[in-house]
């Protein structure tokens, strides 16, 4: 079956990935729409090159450039957030691939699911910011969402053909990031430069900081949560400096199924986009005679008290969770432009939760203000 | 549900640890038969507390001495080869657990196929002579089987939900057992006593010396074969000392999909008798702090050419894998009675099978012929 896909967030670290596939799979993918925030001509090269019927710049202000350079071509080319909440919607597009990072995420994400298409779900602030109203959207609206990323789906991979409830734990392997070794002394004084030489991922700046503190791992424990059903006490961090596992189930019966690959994001991608299907591909395959030793060890959230922090907020849940993501959003900022120390980045967040008003159940209006104060609120500390 | 088990050679390695079982779910199994080859103290014990409804044991001259051992119980005995044969087609028969050692445990697995019966297959043998014939018998008679052994077990789960062909390869893990680091001229002078010290797992001595020889994983890369219909050059066999993970299965798209576990028959056994379902368990978990590192190195056909001798007769087919089995047989207890060199084994199976008349397509009666045959030459070449 030849999919059409929608891809945002297509110029950054997932969706240039994404259109890799595309390229290699040219029987059975086609691009419907392309949507991108501001990296104008990265969006209007990969139109060039996939032809799709529409591209979205969500910059207003870059409608211009793009539209003259894509005169000579037929692709219409929208611009503004509306627009690319419109496209999701387009009855051509089979699957969106939501790749575009932050809190921006969500919208064009609901608009999908409305839409009943499938997501390929790589963008976290969707399911950490609003887990519970996307599940139930999710089942009321017959979108799956399949997950791209690399751990998630090597969950939804190990729990395919098992029963949902004969999963006893979820064990999420973590690479430990850049100062997995650190003390917490030396943690004071890490530069952001330091923190974005990610051992074994090639990622975007944004969520190489969050690895670095190891609050991409605490994102993807509520993720988990919502994906799999799980309660967050079945959830297990795993710290696995090597990559190679890339996360695991425990079944009631005490039997552990694993995902296994080279530390290349293109295969969770590859499967979400074939999901029930496996395809033919020549991604790496993981080179046993070249493996170093496989290693484990406990997540360390005294020295990552981020880990911990998302724990506390999926533990009570309601808007808290969105309250953490809108915090860090403003620390991991700060933190890269000079403004915060990297201990700082969990002591704004701490303190934005201390601070922020408790919603039990949320509505999605709630959300967005709960996220708009604790920015206000992080920025305040900062 | 409630299923009713006959469990063949219920006092060896596996049969003792499928009791354990049936004694930790007694509410999921009950025990219809249970059959013994020649230890007739143990097999009154265990009938003594299951209250099969029948025993049978192989050995003729030992039918009065069980038969008055049980005179007290309304349990029936019976005694010779037939009438274990007879036992495993009772209509109250679920599952047949077929744990029996060596090539004897063949006619009573296929007697039990013809009955329509879940086969819980241990018996390495029935797979590895007969491949092709119960191959076809299991689809004929609707006759599912479901492996015990551990490497099996691990791929079996590792393809569920999985399309077959889906499957590219098969890594069937190998501990490397105790001579794993042992040079060629140290191989020469290692004796029975050294051979059945297995680092990891505790079975039976003919077992344990095909796991130092590595015929045990030849044997496995065989049944695989017929198990997950691949082709032989699809089974890749990985040396992995620590025994976690169980096997591996790497899919078309690259992925590869393990299940890992404590190295315990029983969770193997537990997850074939409830196939498709897992029960909650109290079977050891993986205690991934106390973890050592897992590693991989490729499987040494140089040292231990038992393994490509298997390889040599799963690819000329026919009836070789039956006279390596045979000549495997009579080197393996030559060697446990000293009578036989370590590296003697393989020049033994070697010449039997440069001797041995090919057959390409054998009927049961030419396997039989084909053992006989084997057995023949192997011990004339000791």
């Amino acid at each position: 079956m030849h999919k059409q896909l929608v891809i945002l967030g297509s110029t950054g670290s997932i969706g240039t990935q994404t259109l890799d596939i595309v390229r290699q799979h040219p029987d059975r993918f086609g691009v419907y729409a392309l949507t991108a925030n501001t990296s104008v001509e990265l969006l209007a090269r990969q139109a060039r090159e996939f032809h799709p019927a529409a591209v979205c710049i969500a910059d207003e202000t870059q409608y211009e450039r793009l539209r003259d350079t894509l005169s000579d071509t037929d692709i219409k080319v929208w611009a503004g957030s509306d627009s690319i909440t419109h496209v999701v919607q387009a009855a051509e597009a089979d699957v969106v691939v939501a790749a575009m990072v932050g809190f921006a995420g969500l919208r064009p994400t609901i608009a999908a699911i409305e839409a009943g298409k499938t997501i390929a779900l790589a963008n976290k602030e969707t399911l950490v910011v609003a887990g519970a109203i996307i599940e139930a959207m999710s089942r009321q609206y017959h979108a799956p969402i399949i997950p791209v990323d690399s751990e998630h789906s090597a969950i939804f991979q190990s729990i395919a053909g098992e029963a949902p409830d004969s999963v006893e734990k979820i064990l999420l392997t973590a690479s430990g990031g850049p100062f997995r070794t650190f003390t917490k002394e030396q943690l004071q004084t890490v530069t952001a430069e330091q923190a974005l030489r990610h051992p074994n991922w090639q990622m975007g700046a944004k969520i190489t900081i969050d690895s670095a503190t190891m609050m991409n791992k605490g994102f993807e424990v509520i993720e988990a949560k919502w994906l799999f059903g799980v309660g967050y006490d079945q959830i297990e961090v795993l710290v696995h400096p090597q990559s190679i596992v890339h996360s695991a189930v425990q079944f009631r019966d005490g039997a552990v199924k694993a995902q296994l690959g080279t530390p290349d994001m293109r295969l969770p991608i590859l499967y979400a986009l074939t999901y029930p299907e496996r395809v033919q591909s020549a991604l790496p395959r993981i080179d046993w005679t070249a493996t170093t030793s496989l290693t484990f060890e406990q997540a360390d959230t005294e020295r990552f008290p981020c880990l911990r922090l998302a724990y506390d907020a999926i533990a009570r849940g309601g808007n808290m969770p969105c309250v953490l993501n809108a915090a860090n959003e403003v620390a991991n900022l700060a933190f890269r432009e000079g403004r915060c120390t990297f201990t700082g980045i969990s002591d704004v967040i701490e303190r934005t939760m201390q601070k922020a008003a408790y919603i039990p159940t949320p509505s999605l209006d709630d959300l967005y203000a709960s996220d708009t104060e604790a920015r206000k609120t992080a920025c305040a500390l900062l």
